[in-house]
């Protein structure tokens, strides 16, 4: 987390140049700046909950939070509008190359998301698929059915195949999910 | 709002006589609770943005942060889903009586609920004068022709008479801004 500069740099030089390492949640802030910056959407991620038990106030300027815990999230990591349309989701990687284990995202969450599809808004995953670099977007509406409708712990790649769309790696806009909500996803 | 008129008004008067102390987030929080169990609107609050510095792994559940710093907000506190409509707001409490001082917002913060309205969302200020127990709704439309028309530094409570809408103050929803969205709001 906290390197020393040089190796920093060295660190994202490497990274930028391989691409390999550049995580999902890097992607998305890019891809979301470029968005924000270029007046498409205005999406941010949500910052991590938690909870706040000890503060120094050594003056109120330079507050100190000296004790915190992590909380479970109650919504998703990420929201905003685009054109108009309200965008919800949740973004997670796997280094499995053949599932996705349902137990990377909390069940409140999928509850979270199928509220926001019955309010009208757009809600979806994205799924990375690391070792693969391939990354899915699935709707809410997917993901929902494949719930209901098997009993397994996972979702098979091939479901994302099937009933998911590949998001398309690129420069600016990085990770250009949007396109696929532009086309598939009912926006008014 | 539902119930009979005697009954409202005693425990409004209950509400004004033993509820001090309840304060302007609270109120949203069971506003909030409310519209979303009775399926009405999925709008929260957003956690507290920080910069964790340092974090003890004793377990990994047990993670505690020792270090941590608040950070500035760039966007607002709220924000959420009404009906399709995308919904964004700010929340703040003064104890003066007769202006609210801009400073209460950040600059960005401002710039943000902009952006939402060039987006298509609904964007606004929910302002309470803590003292006068007076809470306004005012949209980002009408923050940004003041601030375009004034040099001043804060919003006399006259503006919010002219340009903003009184909250009522109620029982379940206990205070039912979306009142006011539905009715001024431009909603789709």
């Amino acid at each position: 987390m906290k390197y020393p500069n040089g190796v920093k740099k060295e660190f994202k030089y490497l990274k930028s140049y391989a691409n390999r390492g550049m995580n999902l949640e890097d992607d998305l802030n890019i891809t979301n700046k470029y968005y924000l910056d270029n007046n498409i959407a205005v999406i941010y991620k949500k910052p991590t909950p938690i909870t706040i038990n000890k503060v120094n106030y050594k003056s109120r300027k330079d507050a100190v939070i000296t004790e915190a815990h992590f909380k479970v999230p109650s919504t998703t990591d990420y929201n905003g509008i685009y054109k108009g349309n309200y965008i919800d989701f949740e973004a997670k990687e796997t280094k499995n190359i053949s599932n996705f284990p349902l137990n990377n995202i909390h069940k409140h969450q999928i509850a979270h998301l199928k509220k926001i599809f019955e309010a009208g808004g757009i809600g979806f995953l994205i799924v990375r698929f690391s070792k693969l670099n391939i990354t899915y977007l699935l709707f809410i509406q997917d993901l929902l059915f494949f719930i209901e409708n098997n009993t397994r712990a996972s979702i098979p790649k091939s479901y994302f195949d099937e009933k998911g769309y590949t998001i398309k790696n690129g420069i600016n806009p990085r990770l250009d999910y949007l396109e696929i909500i532009e086309k598939f996803g009912g926006i008014i």
